[in-house]
């Protein structure tokens, strides 16, 4: 009989794909600290990734149809390079001059209304918001903020207050919450009485800040007009309106560059994140030059990594490639035959509702059924991972967690938007 | 006659050096705001940067003794490697799984006491900072916040609070300043002072943050114990003990990896910036494991850019380079023998005060004469500009901005070391 030290395992044998993950999980979960945002049941464990595909430690490939700070494609190129070169040459911060720094800074607001003519870059959209209510309470000499009521902004402690979709009722007397506009909403008249709630209580109002897509919100489609009203209403008592467009931004809509430009009015502040550096930390608040001057001569603001060497080298890639390779019209083409091609998948599948958006941000609403119109969280969560293990990655929004959120890197062209409708097809029916 | 097209000056000619800059810095007033922070009265145009040098457009070089940020050097190339590999391979963020992402985690932990158990990485010190108030204030149950009364923290709405420096009253009731210690000051004395003031008011103490060197604050000698005798109270009150560590950190002071171990007391949290990517945007808070989860668990907390592959591939680099190039012993080394060089200049030059700081963080004290030991600003800032003259970038903290601030990169060796003493030496006699 041979000696136990023989038929036992040997301890270096590699662990099971399973134990790993187990193992990885509760490593990270020292290091980190728990809950630690973590998508999918089954967590993907990534090895690299090009263009639209990403691909695991196991050597299987992902369609991405949900990461949206690789904007112009995972490691594109033309950014990886100007940021090595930049890195390699020089990367320093704003206290000193650098011409190739003023040319990002101009190129950028070159692609705003003229009205919008300074630039204060930061590292993060968090700190993009953080920053823009400052200059707005500054600019106001008020407090008061109004925000969509299931929205996200960031994670300071500033822009955390305005976070609604984590903080369920208003945390502080001066942020109000409205329902984000909808078919029959009330959003002008939630606004309305945000509005009256600041005079009355004497706190004042600052700003409105909104996601111009209200994408967090469950990228409702917003009926004509109704930002338009909100922000003469704003403007009428003092207020700025602020948007959002760290998600939104940089032509992911296909029409315009810019989330705002679908409501026919010109923010005070604009907020960019995500997209910008395609994953070098880079993000800014745009804004009317007044504002911006009336901020800085009363604060020093300084932002050591932002506006640095490389993060402009970064940012400037990103509006190049964005043009060179024409990516607003893909993000319209493409975005546009792959709602119509989600729409044809309701024949099919009762549980589709709504599907909604522009370009390359649609939401495709689950619902109970072609009878039952009420929300299914569950089998939304359900599709997302069986999309997944098809091969697509896509992810959920909402108030009611029932709204796929399809958001892919710019370069997503039509064979993978019929990948993603044979996907969702197929997780839709019958498992077998 | 020529014609007068002809003998006009072509408008294709290059300006002058002088216009030049005139014109730049009329465009970045529009293009950033006015008051956006410049170094030097003829500012630097910078073109590209090696190890401790960096060099002008006009080709002339300047030893730098005052950027961080580039904490292994300008464009080191094992940091440019790094990052240029992993934004090529994979650059998303913690919502996957990436062992080499908690590798860094690890390293990253391997040098803190174990009592210091997570992480949560963040782009900026700003945030880090932002966040480890959160932290506490969550933690703690409590509001109020002790920090010195000349110090800087960063530029979110939360830590511009505590960032006295520019604010020069607390302007919140849940943030009280005391002085920096320092011989014969009471800065023990306000800590219990500030304290009682939060038990009074019902207010409630969170937290004591402070940077461990008191840069900002003038970079004063502290007497022996007295940070352990303020935190002892701190921690009897309930609060917490935060260490800005954005300046301090990563082997700066030479004996240490951080700045609190010179205070022999384990903060609670540790904040991290700066000289954490050698330029790439990554910092962080480090903390005891169980306030870091009491957080996650109440707060979603998540960073986009924080943590991304290409952050912990540059934060990796970093702790490898000062590992491999032995930078603690050099800023050990070469910053002792750059003090005394300091202080023996005291002989030829009365204006030298006290020389203080250690390793590679020191401060000159400029005074008005060996009898009147009054701050001299005025001396200071025009010293910072002939050094610059000289061919070496320095800067100026303290309340009355009359301390020259030395804080080179580390890979500073004792030949710099010498061309900056030579160069204060006649930055400090009369003007020929």
């Amino acid at each position: 009989m041979p000696s136990p030290a023989l038929t036992r395992k040997p301890s270096t044998a590699a662990p099971s794909p399973a134990a790993a993950l187990k193992q990885m999980l509760a490593r990270r979960q020292n290091l980190m600290g728990p809950n630690a945002p973590l998508f999918y049941r089954q967590p993907l464990v990534l090895a690299r990734a090009k263009g639209v595909w990403l691909h695991d430690v196991a050597g299987r490939k992902y369609l991405d149809a949900y990461n949206n700070v690789a904007h112009v494609g995972h490691g594109h190129p033309a950014v990886v390079k100007a940021v090595q070169r930049q890195m390699a040459r020089l990367n320093t911060h704003t206290r000193y001059l650098d011409a190739a720094v003023l040319d990002y800074h101009e190129r950028l607001l070159d692609k705003f209304p003229r009205a919008l003519g300074s630039v204060v870059l930061t590292c993060t959209g968090s700190e993009a918001n953080d920053l823009a209510l400052r200059i707005a309470r500054l600019g106001t000499g008020h407090q008061g903020v109004i925000v969509t009521d299931w929205t996200y902004h960031g994670n300071t402690a500033s822009v955390s207050e305005i976070s609604s979709a984590y903080n369920p009722r208003p945390v502080v007397p001066h942020v109000r919450y409205v329902r984000a506009p909808q078919a029959g909403g009330d959003f002008v008249e939630g606004v309305r009485r945000a509005i009256a709630y600041f005079r009355d209580s004497g706190i004042g109002l600052a700003a409105m800040l909104i996601d111009p897509v209200f994408s967090t919100d469950g990228l409702q489609a917003v009926p004509k007009g109704q930002v338009k009203q909100a922000v003469a209403l704003v403007r009428a008592a003092g207020g700025l309106y602020i948007a959002d467009e760290v998600q939104s931004g940089f032509g992911r809509l296909g029409r315009f560059w810019w989330g705002f430009q679908s409501h026919g009015v010109v923010p005070d502040l604009v907020t960019l994140g995500k997209a910008m550096g395609n994953g070098y930390p880079l993000a800014g608040v745009v804004g009317r030059r007044k504002l911006i001057a009336d901020f800085r001569r009363e604060v020093m603001y300084f932002n050591t990594f932002g506006a640095g060497h490389a993060a402009c080298a970064a940012g400037r890639a990103v509006l190049e490639v964005i043009e060179a390779e024409d990516l607003l019209a893909n993000a319209r083409s493409v975005g546009a035959a792959l709602a119509d091609d989600l729409r044809a998948l309701k024949d099919e599948h009762s549980c589709i509702g709504e599907v909604r958006g522009q370009g390359f941000f649609l939401g495709v609403e689950i619902v109970r059924g072609r009878d039952d119109p009420a929300p299914d969280a569950e089998r939304t969560a359900q599709v997302v991972e069986r999309m997944k293990d098809a091969g697509v990655l896509v992810s959920n929004i909402g108030r009611h967690d029932n709204v796929l959120k399809i958001r892919p890197p710019m370069p997503f062209a039509a064979r993978h938007a019929r990948l993603l409708v044979r996907a969702l097809d197929q997780s839709l029916r019958p498992a077998r």
